[in-house]
């Protein structure tokens, strides 16, 4: 079926010219109202306004222009129904085939302005309305959402010499219904944040594929990356296609490097728990201790570092295998180096900010949601209890390790010196298991120095004497924990018997 | 300002009564079309149909009706604004205060009929418009969306003696575009489906809230679970309510419990891990060799049976402490024993299944989609590469230790004999690490007996002979892994010269 008509009606006017010029050609009718009317004619293009096709004026400044009965009988009639077909000769209305649209720009309003009455004018009401009738009745009517869209229908137009195929139309009435969800989504969700309504009745999700990637965490699954926000800003500079587990490490990764102190922080990560972290000012120094932490595992990781790459810190990790270096960029000579690697992702993180966002994790036909866990560590949120009192440099050790133990999974143990981790033990059920493993690293890669205090943090509190002890058997003088066991008072005497430091930290900081 | 009329269109006429007899109280006039002028006459009250108000009848079996300037004028108009209401008086238009909708039943189309065209048929246009309509200009209209908001806006109406507040129409305006984003994000997730299309350009996540949660991870963090499936049917029987954690390790221990042999499996799990697992037909005997895996581990943990929970299973797991017990119903004696810890949570999951959804988590401004890893293992999933080759019964061992494993956080090692666990090791950087913690967990509880063969599953293949070497040393005799290394080779030889039998997986099951 030929198309013979075509409303037009777009907030966004560019690309306009390209597509009438096509309409032109296979003489469909346009039709066209306020702003894109005045557009098309100075085009140079034949246009009826809507309200020539309607009898009816537009009115209330825009806000009723195509709400019409005879433009949505033209869409919405079926074309192989006899009484529809009658019905509409019968009261003189014409068919409308095409809907070329896009609607008010809700969401940069949103972004431009906080003058509520100005974006609740961006809603867009006809729009969407002429979109829904004419991707409902798609079977006969094609419906244009987007000026990406363009393209493909000039292509379709010429294939088929001014019709449309079934599976083109069908097509275009899944964006369609994608264009107004996610409108209406969007409305939504800038309602929930102007009434600061975290948890909402509906939770809708709306957001963007970024990348279809070559598998999920194992090759037998398919994977992608999705995002809608304007802080996503992973810079590939280099490299193979990241993966799921990379992308998945590169965030485990920077949630903990982007709350270390800036210009001096490396973490070595590995699925998804950091294997060795340190902060030093030297930045060479720096990667070459967190390596030290537990050189075995970080074999195939990925680093980041919260400075910019130079060509010293390049060198040396030149000589190890990883996957992924992530940095705050990188100087010329580094990024030539690493040219030499050319299967080497090398990401590009000064832009990234970690954000506010809720977290989500899908369970059994479901979702938990919760705020993130982005406290940032001072004094205030601690409290000495031991008798002996830590110096400002051992404080800082400890909120150093304890920083670092929130971001292992859960139960997390780390002993700290001198500002690098220097054995970490995660992800084991009982608290006591996790302490031997942190006290087997540290001595299984000889990094204990006798010149400094070793400290250590566990991200929940000790149920029993037997994990602390073990610590403090290891040559632990000061230990960071939450309060909170029937325990406590036990574990501060024992502190005390022993002569070492005991801090209480007013937050527990579970990970799974 | 008094509410002088109200459009009325709604597809499920509940509750239509309760809500006439208040808006008779207060005068408001009411137009309406269709079958629900029919339902509000037959009521016994007063009603102007749509076409008579707008003076053009309702055509196209119903397509189009409200789409009509005239009623989208007496919605869209400002009150406040002295041109528009002269434009409505010169029009001889009326004003709309209030609209009362519920739409076409989409979704419940989607449930009861695959016949596609029925389907489109119930996608509609003129609600989600008057409702749109009405929301945008929340600052003069009430829109009433679904019948659960009746109850409030009779209350309303009474406090305010036939007005409402402005506070209330904003909160309907934000449920309203909740509707309209819900509704379309159905439909095209419908389209998605029917086109299988599993990583659409636009991802729209339309759930909804079941539990506002006491808080997230940490008590520090709010957290919420939501669902939207028809098949999230997680029945608390008793106890406390359930935290974050709690809804944490119940999805973890159900997604390994319910691809046990039915009737016979136990899943013990801590910190989202499992920490026993064991499948005996005797259902005492299987929760007691899951316990006995790791006795310490389990305490505070939860278990997940699948079968029915009979009182002499209820009375073994009575003397430990738990925080929830899942499991496919609980006869009458095993709930009258439970009643004396009532905080104890019991879980009755008979009626959960797993699902196909994709999985996704939330990463920086981004989220990570793939789909499930929901293998059903088989013979053919794996391939026998030793010289020695198993026995029925080793093979059954390999695949429900494989199966174990791959529930574990990577890298995880399992090590079974006689359909039970008896050391597992999991979340370390490095494989080996895993094959020690595993073994120590063994050697520690006590559970190796020397009537039955050792057999023991990795979740990805052996970089280097040193774990495999390890397990063998610790009495293994059977291994499962997934093939890959570039050591494979030598890992075949080993396996050889130590006359053990070694199968090869076709896929690796990592999980983070």
């Amino acid at each position: 079926m030929k198309i013979k008509s075509a409303l037009i009606s777009v907030s966004d006017k560019g690309e306009l010219k390209s597509i009438l010029k096509e309409l032109k050609k296979y003489n469909i009718n346009l039709i066209s109202s306020g702003g894109t009317y005045k557009k098309i004619k100075s085009l140079g293009y034949k246009c009826i306004e809507v309200s020539d096709f309607t009898n009816f004026p537009e009115i209330l400044d825009g806000r009723v222009k195509t709400l019409h009965p005879k433009i949505h009988s033209g869409i919405l009639y079926k074309r192989n129904n006899l009484s529809h077909k009658k019905l509409l000769k019968k009261l003189n209305f014409e068919s409308l085939d095409m809907i070329i649209t896009n609607f008010y720009p809700f969401k940069k309003t949103t972004e431009i302005t906080s003058n509520h009455k100005k974006i609740i004018e961006n809603i867009d009401i006809g729009g969407p309305t002429l979109v829904r009738s004419a991707a409902k009745n798609y079977n006969d009517v094609v419906v244009i959402t987007n000026i990406g869209q363009y393209k493909k229908l000039i292509n379709e137009l010429n294939f088929y010499k001014g019709s449309t195929s079934l599976k083109f139309r069908e097509k275009l009435s899944l964006e369609a219904f994608a264009e107004t969800a996610s409108y209406d989504a969007t409305i939504y969700n800038y309602f929930n944040s102007i009434t600061k309504n975290k948890f909402p009745e509906k939770l809708i999700i709306n957001t963007k594929l970024i990348q279809k990637l070559r598998y999920g965490e194992n090759p037998h699954q398919i994977g992608a990356v999705y995002s809608n926000h304007p802080d996503f800003k992973l810079k590939k500079l280099q490299g193979k296609d990241l993966s799921y587990n990379n992308y998945n490490d590169i965030f485990a990764s920077l949630n903990l490097s982007k709350t270390l102190p800036k210009n001096k922080g490396v973490v070595i990560v590995k699925h998804t728990n950091p294997s060795g972290v340190s902060i030093e000012k030297n930045k060479l120094k720096s990667y070459i201790s967190a390596l030290k932490c537990d050189p075995v595992s970080a074999y195939g990781g990925i680093v980041s570092c919260n400075y910019k790459m130079s060509l010293k810190v390049a060198k040396e990790l030149y000589k190890n295998y990883y996957e992924v270096i992530v940095a705050n960029g990188f100087d010329k000579k580094s990024l030539r180096l690493f040219k030499n690697k050319k299967n080497l992702r090398l990401i590009d993180s000064s832009e990234i900010k970690l954000g506010k966002n809720n977290k989500i994790i899908s369970g059994i036909n479901s979702f938990l949601m919760q705020s993130n866990d982005n406290l940032k560590f001072e004094r205030k949120n601690f409290k000495v209890v031991s008798k002996i009192k830590p110096s400002k440099k051992i404080f800082d050790q400890l909120i150093f390790s304890f920083n670092v133990c929130r971001s292992l999974k859960s139960n997390a143990i780390v002993i700290a010196q001198n500002n690098k981790t220097i054995g970490i033990g995660s992800g084991q059920p009982s608290r006591v298991d996790s302490c031997k493993i942190a006290i087997n690293k540290m001595k299984k890669f000889n990094q204990f120095d006798n010149n400094y205090p070793l400290v250590a943090a566990s991200d929940a509190f000790f149920p029993f004497i037997d994990g602390i002890e073990k610590l403090v058997q290891a040559g632990v003088t000061a230990v960071v924990q939450p309060f909170g066991s029937i325990k406590d008072e036990e574990i501060i005497k024992y502190a005390n018997d022993m002569k070492i430091i005991l801090v209480f930290s007013k937050t527990r900081h579970f990970n799974h």
